[in-house]
This record gives structure tokens, sequence and C-alpha cells, in this order.
């Protein structure tokens, strides 16, 4: 159905090299915006530049729309102030805002004026905080009068159907301009033409507010299973629309955010490639030293016990083994628990089932591993004392990070806090202080080290 | 704009007790199934039972379709298998299919023969893996033949839009039933009403074979920002229709089962409250008893190190922190790579470049990290000498960890293993052991214990 790379790639360099920009642009119709976005990073500078120039603003603003941001920017150098905004002016408000809201503020500044009025919406979106409704919504909705008719209705959207987000929901406002209903096309389509709107919209229409947190909006879109969404402003006035594909983006985004702050890392701005090496390092650096410092609590605890480590070196042979078992359970239920707080499965009033729950499974986890560790620690340490010793600790190891883990994000919810901060690293800390403070313990306890 | 929600339990609870049927109905109509799934919780068996007996069978259609999967079959057993198939039958049937797999055998048969025509639909989705674009189609699409006008593709949308998933593109066939064209609704407004219909439709149509992963599908719908994906067999004949709805439970499902792996869990089925205890401690044993078997090489290093251990006792105390810092630094690197991975950031071909910039930012933390440790080691261990030991060996273990955890994953792309099973975990593991071999040995050759 599609070409192979290579081939296009040839054929738009030979286009640009000899052919017409008829040609060109005949050729570039039979693309998608998205195909062309991977052809760019085969071509050099200068015929970037030209492709830019040759092919008409409406096509190349749906392409910058697909570029990534640190993409973009390079594209508005390479084209200058003026094509740029001729492009700007095509696209999208909410895409043109992201676009102009990464760049330095002088050239923004200049790109803003040299795009008269639709530079005035972008100025608008830009005020709002990026994770916000007011940061992904478009202002190219459809809207009508509830005094129209069917037939006025349609050549409206005949009229705007060409810039529009979506006209897939027409939004009705009244004389004040506040939202009063909302129509989907299949209603107009099953309406005789001379209907008034108001006689055939739904009146029961979900908005949400301008400064409401795009993770929220995120979560009504999967619950309602919406298209498209409208954004209104404190007077309920209609300022804006959230479509499902934006939607996608703040799905992948959150998961990525969520993913890196479980690992413990500072979630990355950019994608992996667009990310600065100083980026990436100072993304880790932090929870590396906090973590650095807290893993000090251990040391200190090993340091209490050198004495009994001294007369019998063997206890020190199952460190490693009880420290990676404590942090990996705890891994494991916080992690699920904040995946499970993510998506709405898991609640704050749930924290005392969540408890319950977890104590069950972590005696049941320990159960076995205390097994597995008796054997082994009989067989290396070379008496069934400490065989006892070993699989007591792992048994109250495993139980206590299991809790831990699965609690630990659900208070943090309770405080306001991220729960995706009580992350793997965090809880591997804590736990492996305590883990060993419980392992000599019972050490000294059964053996009288 | 909504009623809050005990105010409507309260209602809908005297409505079952003393309304008439046509009471219930209205008021139900002023709902959003979505809203209704979080009342049903409050309604004790019989309420749900005659609530679900008093509405139409397409309302309940729609209610059920929000619900669990476990809520679901629930729901089926409650009602019997007459009204179940009437209210299955008003499914769409990409949702009915999902929930009669999760049925026992014998049940599900006997709802599909009560289905009829249904049921057959049904039948043919249940043959396509749950994770394939078979198995989240459905087949409610709008199909329109080349030769016919615009006005005949109207008044056909206007039968079957009550029935479709979505009828914002209509698919175009020839007389062999083969996939030729698209046509957006936009396109429609547009057109006079005796317009052919392959006079303009889009013939560039992109589809998706039924057996392609649904991970794959979601990619596409992500790139080209798709409402709807058509669904072509071996002979390119059309068989269903995805919608963007479904693929925003893929990108959950996807970014759930991942964030689980990283943790070093088998991904749960089912969301946490509607899987099982013994589903949870199956989901985690696993992998802890592999990682506590590897921990053995862990015990087996410090073993043979016992006499260092032993002669200067103040090596054992940053165990703990060396342990931790190499798996902190491996499990940041694997996961951003693993996400980077996911989310097509990162290819095959980018592993030479993730290595050298890996490389790099494992020497910017490591560096932060061995002069900190130097300072605590001279601290604590009370000589300069241990302090030098204590951070190379911060350098070699922080540097190594970094790298390995962002190869790792890309390797097991290459072998074709998912490399979320490079987890957090399983290199905690391995930089624990070769993290203990650095420290030592480093330790036996500067300060010849």
């Amino acid at each position: 159905m599609h070409e192979t790379h290579t081939h296009v790639t040839e054929q738009i360099k030979s286009l640009l090299a000899t052919g017409t920009e008829e040609a060109l642009i005949d050729f570039v119709d039979t693309l998608h915006p998205a195909d062309i976005v991977d052809l760019l990073e085969e071509l050099d500078e200068a015929e970037r530049s030209t492709f830019f120039h040759a092919i008409p603003a409406d096509v190349a603003a749906d392409i910058v729309e697909e570029l990534e941001p640190i993409d973009q920017a390079e594209l508005i150098r390479l084209m200058g102030a003026e094509r740029s905004s001729e492009i700007l002016r095509e696209m999208d408000s909410d895409d043109a805002a992201d676009l102009i809201a990464e760049l330095p503020a002088a050239k923004a500044e200049t790109l803003l004026d040299l795009m008269d009025i639709h530079g005035e919406d972008v100025r608008e979106l830009l005020q709002y905080d990026e994770h916000s409704s007011g940061g992904i919504m478009a202002t190219e909705y459809v809207s009508v009068h509830s005094e129209w008719t069917v037939e006025q209705t349609l050549s409206e959207l005949r009229r705007v159907a060409p810039e529009a987000e979506t006209v897939y929901y027409i939004y009705v406002l009244d004389d004040d301009e506040q939202l009063v209903g909302v129509l989907s096309f299949r209603d107009l389509v099953v309406a005789a033409l001379d209907t008034r709107i108001d006689a055939i919209m739904n009146t029961n229409v979900l908005s949400v507010p301008v400064e409401a947190d795009q993770e929220d909006v995120a979560q009504l879109f999967k619950k309602y299973r919406f298209l498209a969404l409208p954004v209104v402003d404190k007077e309920n006035k209609l300022t804006g629309i959230i479509t499902a594909d934006d939607i996608l983006d703040v799905f992948e985004e959150e998961a990525t955010e969520d993913i890196q702050k479980i690992a413990g890392t500072t979630p990355l701005e950019h994608p992996y490639f667009s990310s600065s090496i100083k980026e990436l390092w100072s993304s880790r650096i932090v929870w590396l030293l906090v973590l650095f410092l807290a893993a000090s609590l251990s040391g200190g605890i090993m340091q209490k016990f050198s004495t009994a480590m001294q007369t019998m070196i063997e206890l020190t042979f199952f460190v490693p083994l009880l420290i990676d078992c404590g942090g990996n359970a705890g891994s494991q239920a916080s992690t699920v628990v904040i995946r499970g707080l993510a998506v709405r499965d898991i609640r704050l009033r749930d924290i005392w089932a969540v408890m319950a729950r977890e104590l069950v499974v972590g005696l049941g986890l320990g159960a076995v591993m205390a097994g597995i560790g008796f054997l082994r620690a009989w067989r290396v340490g070379g008496s069934s004392a400490i065989g006892i010793v070993v699989s007591l600790a792992v048994l109250a190891i495993v139980v206590f990070s299991t809790v831990l883990g699965a609690i630990l994000p659900i208070v943090a919810t309770a405080l306001r806090v991220d729960p995706a901060v009580m992350s793997a690293p965090l809880i591997t800390t804590i736990v492996d202080a305590v883990g060993l403070l419980i392992y000599f313990s019972i050490a000294q306890l059964v053996l009288q080290v």
C-alpha cells in the first residue's frame, strides 16, 4: 500500500533537484504528513529548506505538527520568520502554542506578531499551564447558536470544516456565548433540515474548566469514551476543545513520567535522544545522592553489629541476599499500588483493604522464601541455627517490605504527595536498613553472638 | 451539572421500590452509562436485578459495556441466560466478545446460541488472539459501494447510525467486497448529493491485518492520529474496525504491563481488586525466587572474600551502600531505555549511540558519587586507603551498572525477548555480584588484605 522508504526519499530528492514545484506538490499530496516526517531525516539542510518553501503552507503545517519540538525549533531557524509565521498560521492553535512555547522569548514575539489574528489565539493559549486543559486545548471548535436550524448548521459546517480540529461534535451557545448543549454529527444526519437546534441538542453537556489537570481530563475521556470535550472559562463560556488524539499523548506522557519516577529519576522533558547528556545526568543524580546518603543508615547498622560479624563471618554472606529480597518484594508491591492509584483502581479509602491483602500476599511469599532460605543458609553457613536465623529474617523482611511498599504510596496520596515518589529505590533503602536491623537482632538472640 | 452521587442513588433506590417502570426509565435517561456504573455498587443484588430487567436492553447494554469483566460475569449470573442474551445482542460486538471470553465455555455457548445472528459475529471475533487487532476490533462499521452517490450514502448512514461503532469514517468497497477507499464525514458534508462516492473517496486507505499486534496498532493511531482504522483479512476484505477509544485502553494496558514487568512482577490480567490473593502472589513469586537464587551468587563472592573481611571488618560496612548504588544506577538506566523502546524513541540501530551516551552519563554520575563516597569511607573506615578503595569501587560500579542497564533491554529486543524482562530487580542482582567482585578485588590490590 505504501511505497518503500528509500524509494520515496530518492524520488523527493530528485524532484527537489530537477523537478517542477507542481510535480513536487503532487507527489507530496500522495503521502501522509507523518510519513514525510520520517523522510525529512534523509534530506540535508538545503533540501529541507527548499522543500518547506515549495509546498503549500497548510501541507507544511500538517508536517510540522508531527515533528518533535527540537526538530520544530531547528526548522523555524532554517526557514526564517516570514515563512515560519505563514506555516504557524495554518497549524492548529494548540500545536502552534506548544511550538512557540519552546522558542526563545524574542523569537516567539516576532512570530506571534507576524501571525496577526492567529497570533492572538496562540498568545491566549500560552497563558495556561502546559499540563492543564488550557494547555492542551485548541481553539478551532465548531459552535452554533441554539436558535439556528439544521440547515444553517450544515452550511456553517461546510464553511469551517477545513479549519476545525473536529467536526464530530458541534457545540451550542446561547446569546451570552454560554455553552448550553452539544450535537453530534449523528444527530444532524437524522434530523429534518428545518428543525431548530435547541429541539435536537443534548443539554446534558459535560465540560471541563481551563485549569483542570490534564491527567483528570484523560480519566474523563477514558470513563466516558469521548471523542472530544469542550473547555469553558469561569463564566461557562466556551474557550476551546480537547480531542481524543491529544489525550493519547497525555496517556503516554503520564505513563512515561510514572515509569521514570518509579525508577527514581526525575521525568525527562523530552524524548531520550532530544535530551542532552546534562539533562540525563541531572534527572538521575538527585535520587542517587539521596539514596547514597540514606544507604549510610545501613552502613551504620552494619557497624553496630561488627563484633557479631567478626565472631561469625558467615553472617555477612547473607547480607546481599536479604537486602535484595526486601528491596525486590517492596518494589513489587509499591509499583503495583502506584500504578493502581494512577489508573484509579485503588483509592485512598482502600488503604485498609490493600494492607490486609498485602499482609496475606507477603506471608505467602515470605513462607516460600523462608523455606528455601533455610536450606541454603544451612548448607552454606554449616549449622541449622544459622538456617533458622536467615529464614526468620527472610520471612520478617518480605512481609515488612511488602506491606510497607504497598502502604507508602497510599500514604503519599493522602498527604497530596505524588505516590510515584515512593519509588522502588527509596523503599529499597528503607527496607535495607530495617532488614539488617531485623537480621542482626535475630542473630544475636538465636546465636548469642 | 451532575447531581451528587448519594442523591442519585437514593432516587434510583426509591424508584425501584415504589416508582413505575416509566419513571425509572426517564430518570436513567438523564444519566451517563459510566455514571450508572458507579451507582450500581450501592444497590443490593435484588435491586440490581430489578433494575436490569426494567430498563430497555440497549440502555442496559451501554451500562454493561462500562463494567469490569468480573462485575459483568456476576451480572450475567444474576440475570439469567434469556435477559443476558437480549442485552448482549445490543452490545458492540467487540465488548460482547470480551465479556463472553471471560465466561465458562458451557455458559458462553448457551448465550451465543440465544444471540442468533449477533452470536455469529461474536463467535468470529472470539477466534482472534485478544492482543491482536482481531481481538479489539468491532464488526459494526459503515460501508458503502464505490458506485453509490452521496445521497445513497447519507440514507444508508441514517439507517445504520444508531448501531455503528463510529460513523465518522465510511469505508468504500468494490464488487468483491475489497476495501478500496475511505470517506470522512467532512467529505460527505461538502459534496453535492449526486456525486459518485468513487469521485470523492480517498483511495490511499491504510488498514491493518486481523493478526496485527495491538501495540503496533496503537502506535499507528498515535503516529497518524486516526479516529478509527479498518481491519482486513488475508484477501483484503473488510472484517472490522478499531476505534480510538479502544486504543486508549490498549495504551493504558500496555503501560501497566510494562510498569509491572519493570518491577519484576508478571503482569496481572485484571485490575488490583479484581485479582485474587493467589494471582497477586503468583505474579510475584516467580521473579522473587529467580532473584533469590541469583543472590546466592553475591553470597558466594562474599564467602570467597571472607578472610579479607575478617582481617578488616570495616570493609563490610560499605557492602549495602555499594549494592544499592549499582542497583539504583542500573535500574534508572534500564527503565529509561525500556520506556524509550516502548514508545519508539529508541530503536535497535541506536545501540551504539545509547552506549556512548550512557557511558558519559555514568562517568558523570560515578564521579560525583565517588567523591562523596571517598569522604564518607575515610571518616567511617578511619583511613584514606579505605576511602580510595570505596571511591574507586563506586565509580566502577556506577559506570558498569549504567551502561549494562541501558544495553541489556536493547540486546533483549534484538533477541526478540521483551525488553521489560531486563527489569530493575534482574539488573540489580547482576550488578550486585559484579559490584562485590570489583570492590573486593580493588580492596585486595590496594589494602593487601
